[in-house]
């Protein structure tokens, strides 16, 4: 707990609430409660009779009354195979991103995998080529763990629209308990040979979607994983199987895993060479850029939010790093002229979202609000400016800048582009 | 790692591979592999043309392969609003439990709340009665943590039949990260009456569920949650507002939760008067047993799987203690004579599921497999037989004793009754 909420809590136990200044603006009541009782005949409409029985499904549905709360496209795209939906990061709280908000990136859209017959095959420089059902894979040691994944064109470098909010301007990350084996464990049942270097990974989609993995990588902490957040994976995460590669851009952690070969080198696939590259002011490209880097955003207020009325509002959103755990994650309510520290909610765990909160009273008055993460490397999360100086504008990935929203005199949000 | 697993990883390294000794009974290939390319016209039918588009749905849904995985009530109940579903965990993985499979316990239905309609008032012994909007609540600072919730009524002393899955006997147990406001927070608002010791929370279902806090728990980590995994709470779970008691049975987890008031001592409800105590054999009752005891069960192997052949297996499953973390966990495959450690999977959270794994080499032979769990406490989980010999046969509420499931020659394994 911070410095701040500490005061926050000492402010609310010593009294003086009124109107103006009790946090949450609840009403104070008079001597006689206005919430009717039991025998009131205003009693809410819902307590007088019973509700809806057990299993109204058995696999439950959010309330009609969070409708809005799906996930959305960044804008209407011209081939909903080839495409991504972002998930509604400002409609959540803590860590967890619900499976059926995980966001959606396409390339040749979603198969739809009979789990019997589908097989993961590892061959190349290996001893002994093998092949796996997903039966034999799931009788292996298994583990499970947090972990983000984030797309590498998540958060446009032009900055969006106006409006856009935090699932427009961040929506292509998720953070989720994946449950799978450790491709270490598969790698030793088939042996390498010394030439061993690199790994394609390939998906069972219609673009056999393909990247190559450094081995070191592979051996690390990567997962052949069959379970997110408790249950298979969904199909548009890769039913029956993904790579997880933690901290890595998310369009290597193939879904719908069918192939891994071991070679030498890089495979040079169509998704490493004519995409997925950054190209440099000067134009050449860095081919890899494997990790993402430290990033940060408020969830709220964001984009498309408003504040009802002066007073104190909890500033919250997410922090990350594909390098590691975060080490700290600071906010400015100026635009980034004062910082101050915000409070990480525990556990902070590797290559997973953090979420920090830290309190702040609005005086009704213009804001900009900003968030910037350092991670466990010592980076910062760098300005929109130092980023583009650094690596120009020509490439449509891994913007990780800091960002900004404006907060108007009458309280709405909007995206500071 | 293990000792155990460490010994599997190695013998994997050092190959020796066989149909009779491969753990996972993966088919060798030739220098030919059998997975059909790309353009192969034996290539799987998902491969040959794109697949589903982007937001299809917007929300998203599992996979129809997984259509069995659902909530299941143990027996047909008379009342369909008064009655309880489990969660499949023989199915699931990790330690989260995807919110639409969070068990069900419901005494009067599912209410169909508008929020904005919603209130939840405080009052009684405070010096400020308040009534707080849904919208005020969520301005309070807020936290987010991992808990499981279970019912007091979750595994039958009976034993249960020997058909019966892990969902039949250990699935009203569920796992969520819960977000809302510490209720020392509202407290701190409404401030405390010298004579304050305990707190009535109602639910604003046509039950009135209703149960007695003891004011040191709502202090202590109690939390007024509005989100669940992410989300809003899903309508069995008390949307909009649910009272998490960590580590306390499911039933005093007040679901829609719509007032709170403050006492000088028990309220007598009927919730824990005529319901929810545990009657001792010579006629006395505890009233009041409000944290679940430490309690452990295997998921997999068990009721209702079968091993299809003799060779490894990972034995994994679920512990839990409502009074701190898990310390440790024992797994038997011989009825209890002889014990060994499984590995935890980290993080190991407080009054929270902890995923435990040990490998094991099944001969083909009768097996009965159990597991024992020791929480920081020091407590270890009883056996059925030191557990009667302590409370009887006359409660129908925590039964926390080490289960058993029989492994038969065959591979088919049974709940051992």
């Amino acid at each position: 707990m911070s410095a701040d909420r500490r005061g926050f809590l000492k402010w609310g136990l010593l009294g003086g609430l009124s109107a103006a200044t009790r946090p949450a603006g609840a009403q104070e009541t008079a001597a006689a409660p206005a919430v009717p009782a039991l025998d009131d005949d205003a009693a809410p409409a819902w307590m007088r009779k019973p509700g809806a029985p057990i299993l109204s499904p058995p696999y439950g549905q959010p309330s009609p009354f969070e409708a809005g709360v799906v996930r959305k496209a960044r804008r209407r795209p011209p081939f909903a195979t080839a495409a991504s939906s972002g998930t509604p990061l400002q409609s959540l709280h803590g860590i967890i991103t619900p499976s059926g908000l995980h966001f959606e990136r396409h390339h040749a859209g979603v198969p739809a995998i009979d789990p019997e017959k589908h097989r993961l095959m590892i061959h190349g420089l290996v001893e002994r080529p093998l092949i796996f059902t997903l039966g034999e894979l799931m009788r292996f040691p298994s583990v499970s763990r947090l972990h983000f994944i984030e797309c590498s064109g998540n958060t446009p470098w032009t900055g969006g629209q106006e409006s856009w909010t935090a699932q427009d301007t961040h929506g292509l990350l998720s953070c989720s308990e994946w449950t799978g084996v450790p491709l270490a464990t598969l790698l030793a049942e088939t042996g390498l040979r010394p030439q061993a270097r690199w790994l394609l990974a390939e998906g069972a989609d219609a673009a056999a979607m393909s990247r190559s993995v450094p081995l070191d990588k592979a051996l690390d902490d990567a997962l052949v994983a069959y379970a997110q957040n408790g249950e298979r994976l969904r199909p548009e995460q890769g039913y029956p199987l993904r790579l997880v590669l933690p901290g890595f851009e998310g369009n290597m952690n193939i879904k719908w895993l069918r192939r891994i070969k071991v070679g030498d080198q890089p495979f040079q696939t169509r998704e490493e060479t004519s995409r997925y590259t950054d190209l440099l002011p000067d134009g050449r490209a860095r081919q890899f850029t494997f990790q993402m880097a430290a990033k940060s955003v408020i969830t709220r207020p964001s984009g498309g939010q408003s504040l009802p009325a002066p007073g104190f509002y909890e500033i919250s959103g997410l922090a990350w790093s594909g390098h590691g755990k975060v080490r700290r994650v600071e906010v400015s309510t100026d635009g980034g002229v004062r910082w101050r520290e915000a409070a990480l909610q525990t556990p902070v765990l590797a290559k997973c979202l953090t979420r920090f909160r830290a309190p702040w009273t609005w005086d009704g008055g213009p804001a900009v609000l900003q968030s910037r993460v350092t991670d466990e490397t010592g980076y910062v999360q760098p300005s929109r400016e130092a980023l583009i100086a650094e690596v120009g504008l020509n490439s449509g990935y891994h913007c990780n800048a800091i960002h900004s929203w404006r907060v108007a005199a009458g309280g709405a949000v909007t995206n500071a582009v």
